[in-house]
């Protein structure tokens, strides 16, 4: 990022003048304190200020925003809930910092069409629980639902433990309001459920990582809370075993509704910071399986069979939590392993994900690669997609080339078994460099021609998803 | 299209036998009799013949094609199962007919990671054959399927009955192989779940309709066969409670795997030509509704409930199909439809959809519509998702101008219900004039900056999807 620095964008008295009359003085924060959240994400060591931001209340101040950022060349990051764990909401070169933080009204709870329509700045957590009152539910489940917003979801597509069955964000989002880098405005849906008149924008905006378009409200689908619920936990002597139950849940016709991976080394480092001891501890690994359906019978059943599999392929128990307050218990013990790594030293996160069948040749690569490298790796993830997040580090300090030549290793073996540089966390900073490594010159240049397209002047978060020098389209 | 045809492109006997050079003589059609079947979709009146049909074998014969006609400034035509609905296959400005059908390999059914791997030309049926026999699905089923193919589907981004549970097209590719204007090829996916490593390309690609790449490979997602499958059907004294049937089934939380919607008029003429007599003729609409799960418990349970709420909703009758004999003949008479209403007479076809809710207004406003311009109209379709084809047609002769003008009220009715112009057909050349009742001008200059973008010289399915002169991008 040092090599950026140089070209930060600073902001005219005029230019904040301007936009200050376009948001309300209020709402035009300037001071370094002020400015201060707005120069980070969940990403560690990486912090840019922006020159200003500004907190619009509607669509046509965003804008009157954009429009007026676009005319004067000035650089704008869409900043969403900033938990992002790629940079994507870091403003790289200055400029204008536009929160959507604001815009957070649950527009319409539709239960007849079984449609949410929300601003962009609502939390997803709160969603979650507007929903939930009607007995229906948002499914896409990142874990920093309680801090992040839909409209950060949308932007990086984000994923979370049950998009094993419920798929990824995209997957729920049926329409779109964006506003363009000229400010115009477009809708790309709304409640209709089939719809192929014209490219997909709905599709090309998610997962684009404001770098298109800001948007400002999403029409998201939504189904009705399952009636029955149940995880199990098998823990298994050796990563591949595991592995292999993976597989085998998936290919005997069992669809879990969440199906996570936790090593050894993750599980202890979550459960001492919550000073819980857990059965097994030799176990290698571990498989946390939910299913849910329509009643206890049908619940009953998948449970069952995983069980039968699980054991079947070597695991040394498989416990069971069909009430809510055992399954919340496994839930947190699972999430807290993001946070709890962060405390083990510097460290590099990654956010690899191979074919399913890749699982535990990926998490054996990783060992190795981090072992050579005098590292440490925890592996933790959604095992049903094949997405595993590794946590690199070392105790006491460590040169930052040793984590760079470490992680590029990484990325690299992902993408020799089929994978990718990221499966949800999105490319945003942290990826950049890395993307030519899974995607070729052809395919970097028509990401280069649709932004360029759309954003001919790159004002919308320069520096994030696109390499730099892509070769240009023929 | 008449004010097309003297644009149309011929090709010199140089640039025929340069392209015979790439394919092999055998394979580039010239004569009349050769091109016919290549002039036509299932569009009704509509033919343009191309100057030549190429059939490659290869994407690195793709790739020379597309090289030698950008460079040369040929028009390409991709061309498929051309059982297309709105004109997508038909080359209207001449050039090369670009037909896939020699690449029609299933490459691979990968029964671990549940993922097809194959050529663009394989019939859609025999993929199903071929994933069956593994106790699998690709769920997709669009009518046409015994003749379309894979590479079609993913232009149109197809539908069918069953995208009312398990969605289109789009939601089961995993990646693409696909060939740009320029010839480069470029790799979208694979079998790797979650990848948000650059803007969806896979998703742009899905749907473009031809005028944005070639495809040539597809990753597809597949699932098991479900244990157990009913289907129930429910006659209704009128329309509204039919519609009204289907938003109560979805909203008091069951899920269809399919969910159509048959009128009275249409039921009748696909009776008449099976020399079928139904029951409950008097009924002015049809639900059947497919279930399908794990065991028959599950599928029992589903039924009931569907057949009790159809009957609170003023059903007939609830008729109970389990056996796969009585469900075949049941969706014979269903697909029936789309063939038997081609006989009634000079016609034009539509493919509305709206949101769940609005399906009831939609169908009297297509009835109250026709009426008025002394034409009929038969509705039917995929009442899950709010798509209703409807067929527009007189007994004896008609103006052409009394179809545009018709046809031009239904799609501004279903647009303002919140509806598209075409749920599942494609925008191709049948909805290209009505797009922007949908669309505004911002939206449409996106479209068209991507696809200058993608394809500069515009050789690419030209007169296809995009409206011929939208607003320039600022």
């Amino acid at each position: 990022v040092e090599e950026l620095s140089g070209q930060s964008r600073a902001m005219s008295a005029p230019e904040r003048e301007e936009i200050a009359s376009i948001v309300g003085d209020a709402h035009l924060l300037i001071s370094p304190g002020d400015l201060a959240p707005y120069a980070r994400d969940a990403v560690e060591g990486l912090e840019s200020f922006p020159s200003a931001v500004a907190r619009p209340r509607t669509t046509v101040e965003v804008s009157r925003l954009l429009a007026f950022c676009n005319q004067r060349g000035i650089p704008v990051t869409p900043q969403a809930g900033r938990t992002g764990l790629s940079g994507g909401a870091v403003p790289l070169f200055g400029g204008l910092g536009l929160s959507l933080e604001r815009m957070d009204t649950i527009l319409e709870v539709d239960t007849r069409n079984l449609v949410a329509v929300v601003e962009a700045g609502v939390l997803t957590q709160r969603l979650h629980e507007a929903v939930g009152e009607h007995g229906l539910r948002y499914p896409p489940d990142p874990s920093s639902r309680g801090s992040c917003t839909i409209g950060g979801n949308v932007a990086e597509n984000a994923g979370g433990p049950h998009s094993a069955r419920y798929g990824v964000t995209g997957r729920w989002v049926l329409g779109l309001e964006a506003v363009l880098a000229s400010g115009e405005v477009i809708v790309t849906g709304g409640k209709t459920r089939k719809d192929v008149a014209g490219y997909d924008l709905t599709a090309l905006l998610v997962g684009s990582e404001g770098t298109l378009a800001v948007v400002t409200k999403a029409w998201l689908r939504l189904v009705h809370e399952p009636a029955s619920v149940a995880v199990i936990v098998a823990p298994f002597p050796t990563l591949e075993q595991a592995a292999d139950a993976v597989v085998a849940l998936h290919s005997q016709g069992l669809v879990p509704a969440a199906c996570e991976f936790v090593d050894r080394a993750s599980l202890e480092v979550s459960a001492r910071r919550k000073g819980i001891s857990v059965p097994f501890p030799e176990a290698e690994a571990r498989l946390i399986v939910e299913f849910d359906g329509g009643d206890d019978a049908e619940v009953e059943r998948d449970v069952t069979r995983a069980g039968e599999i699980a054991l079947e392929g070597g695991a040394l128990d498989v416990l069971l939590a069909t009430d809510p307050p055992r399954r919340r218990a496994l839930w947190e013990l699972r999430s807290g392993i993001g946070e709890a790594v962060r405390d083990l030293g510097p460290s590099a996160e990654l956010d690899l994900a191979v074919p399913r069948t890749a699982l535990a040749q990926l998490v054996r690569g990783v060992r190795r690669i981090a072992e050579e490298a005098g590292l440490r790796a925890v592996s933790f993830g959604h095992a049903a997609d094949g997405n595993v997040h590794v946590h690199l580090y070392r105790e006491g300090s460590a040169a930052p080339d040793l984590f760079q030549r470490t992680t590029t290793a990484l990325y690299a073996h992902a993408v020799s078994l089929g994978g990718t540089v990221t499966g949800e966390h999105g490319v945003g900073v942290t990826s950049r460099a890395h993307l030519h490594l899974q995607r070729s010159p052809a395919y970097l240049a028509v990401l280069r021609a649709i932004k360029e397209a759309l954003d001919p002047r790159g004002i919308l978060n320069p520096g994030k998803l696109l390499p730099e020098s892509p070769a240009p389209l023929r």
